[in-house]
């Protein structure tokens, strides 16, 4: 017997009667999507129907309602389990998901990432401390600037050696010339820490510049030009382009998702969802292995509260999959490490972006600096 | 010599100094991403780094700016044309897109739909009057069912016989049957209405449940089984799986898209994209033929003058790409068609939903009525 999964929402509403009223709305937009007198008696009715299971008052003009689906509403495909849960009811405001649990069913059928936070520790070959991320940008350069720039970080101790969401296919830098440049310089630092008698390793993720069917072509590449994992921007190219890579048998690199685009999902109180379930209830359930966010008192407006929701969401125990690794982006410098440590802990990919290119030749030593930080 | 696209954004500032901090911040972080003291100089600084062209005050704290930015930030893809636009700074609130002006090499690269208004309106052989669409469903219905109605409003004179959005891989009607069966049913009440003479056809467009790897393999079962066009979800799979369909060499089939899960990008006022840019000028350039979108008046808050510009952005002559067919959907009643008609004319396609389902076998009858009412 198929367990029906459960999505909250915060309703905005003037009375409890209302957001009944709205709920049921929302139960019957999200899976028959006809009128109620309309539905057809049967399997759709008694069991496709969305059901409203709970509703609850949360503060004025607010309310908690958790609707129940059936797992034969979604199929074996992560694009519509989203387009059930949020789908045409994005389109209407006063409604934000602000949970999800899957359920036995479904759980099944949606493993979450390959490797999560553990796997992912393990292919760095560092048992502790915080994992640092340098960020090889900016787009515009030409490869060997950047490839100079990755084997400097590598070097260093960076753990993870990210490209820029912005580095694509410019003429500059294209893809296919990039990404086996930096690979090699990567591997080139890799191979002198190793001779260093250096127990870990920096991990090279390629940024892949195209969804729709082309996604594979470009990670299959990336992989054979000797990648150790793949961003991807969810915000573009979908959830699914997550799932893609996370699942196909003949890839298994880790896959680390970016914000961009995302936006919208979050900033608006009355639409969307919270910040937790994007980038890291969704990131999760897709099959990242990393959820890249902005950091508090950075550039971007989250609170501190919600980038603390966020790492919660990564690591709880109950899924959806394995714990993941929440990687803050975004302000964060060597001043600001204590703080930012309290909040985020070791299992974290702390990402340093354009700060850490003012020391030009010598960002080597910024990159020690924050793995001594962080040790 | 490359030509710098444009585009507009509304920035929510208290004075116009603050405005131009704005629009100079949102200049550098959509392109070199890194602090203004580290942008190198040269092909960076002079070329890759946005520039603030315009800034005029729109009302009373609101500004308009205009950023241009250098094709080679962009190069080949799609996605990381919509990343220069609003990647990071959708994160940030206090901005919305509001205009695009490709230019000639970008217009050169993106050439927008492959079918356009008038090659839809070619492939259903009706000549003129509005083209009416009724909506296949629920989901949980088996395939027979379904293939039922799309028989019965086929053979009733639908141009477009449209799978709902939530239509996927459900068990009751998995894809790879409910596919072939629904192009046979459509098949056959062609066959009858080219024997009675009429020169107009149905053609029936597959909902594709998956994006990823999987957009294509979906799109091509779909063409082989005898679709006639093809319904995508963008906001699920990314305007990148759009421009895969619109530009595949093997498919030349049209492309309809559907608004599922793109609300958050329009219904906050200070956040994501003006409604015109959604859902015409960002479906245009990805290559859509149909754009469709919730109609004023039904149960999603958009206004009539929000429909309006969807509408002219569709139709207007100065691209991205061909005009486009605007596709109203919600509250599409035939009491309310000379309102409706005098909004959007002849060149659109008008989505019947849940409603036409109340009349049970005699669904034909609604189709019919519908015809008549927009000859």
């Amino acid at each position: 017997m198929a367990e029906r999964f459960r999505v909250t929402y915060r309703i905005f509403a003037g009375d409890k009667g209302e957001a009944r009223a709205r709920a049921l709305a929302v139960a019957l937009e999200q899976t028959a999507e006809i009128p109620q007198d309309v539905v057809p008696e049967g399997h759709v009715r008694d069991e496709i129907l969305g059901r409203v299971e709970m509703l609850l008052p949360e503060a004025t003009g607010r309310f908690r309602a958790t609707i129940s689906y059936s797992p034969d509403s979604v199929g074996p495909d992560l694009g519509q389990l989203l387009n059930v849960i949020f789908g045409n009811s994005s389109i209407q405001t006063g409604l934000k998901v602000v949970g999800l649990e899957l359920g036995a069913t479904l759980s099944a059928r949606f493993r979450g990432a390959r490797f999560g936070a553990r796997g992912l520790r393990e292919l760095t070959g560092k048992a502790q401390g915080g994992l640092v991320c340098p960020v090889i940008k900016p787009m515009g350069l030409p490869t060997a600037d950047l490839a100079d720039t990755a084997y400097r970080v590598a070097l260093a101790g960076a753990d993870i050696v990210k490209e820029d969401h912005g580095l694509a296919n410019q003429p500059t830098a294209p893809f296919r010339v990039r990404v086996p440049a930096i690979a090699d310089a990567v591997a080139r630092a890799n191979a002198r820490r190793r001779a260093d008698g250096d127990g870990s390793r920096a991990l090279y993720f390629a940024n892949l510049p195209r969804g729709g069917g082309d996604l594979l072509a470009d990670a299959r590449f990336a992989r054979e030009a000797g990648a150790d994992g793949l961003l991807v921007i969810p915000g573009l190219h979908g959830f699914d382009a997550i799932r893609t890579l996370a699942t196909d048998p003949g890839l298994t690199l880790p896959v680390m998702a970016h914000p961009s685009f995302l936006g919208p999902h979050v900033l608006s109180e009355n639409t969307g969802f919270s910040h937790a379930m994007i980038f890291a209830t969704l990131m999760r359930l897709a099959g990242s292995d990393i959820s890249i966010f902005p950091n508090f008192g950075g550039r971007f407006g989250f609170s501190r509260d919600e980038c603390a929701s966020i790492v919660d969401g990564c690591r709880c125990a109950n899924g959806p999959g394995r714990p993941i690794l929440p990687s803050p982006g975004g302000g964060m410098s060597i001043d600001r490490m204590p703080e930012l440590r309290a909040l985020y802990g070791e299992d974290c990919v702390y990402l340093l972006g354009g700060g850490l290119l003012r020391l030009g030749e010598r960002i080597g030593d910024g990159v020690r600096e924050m793995v001594a930080a962080l040790a």
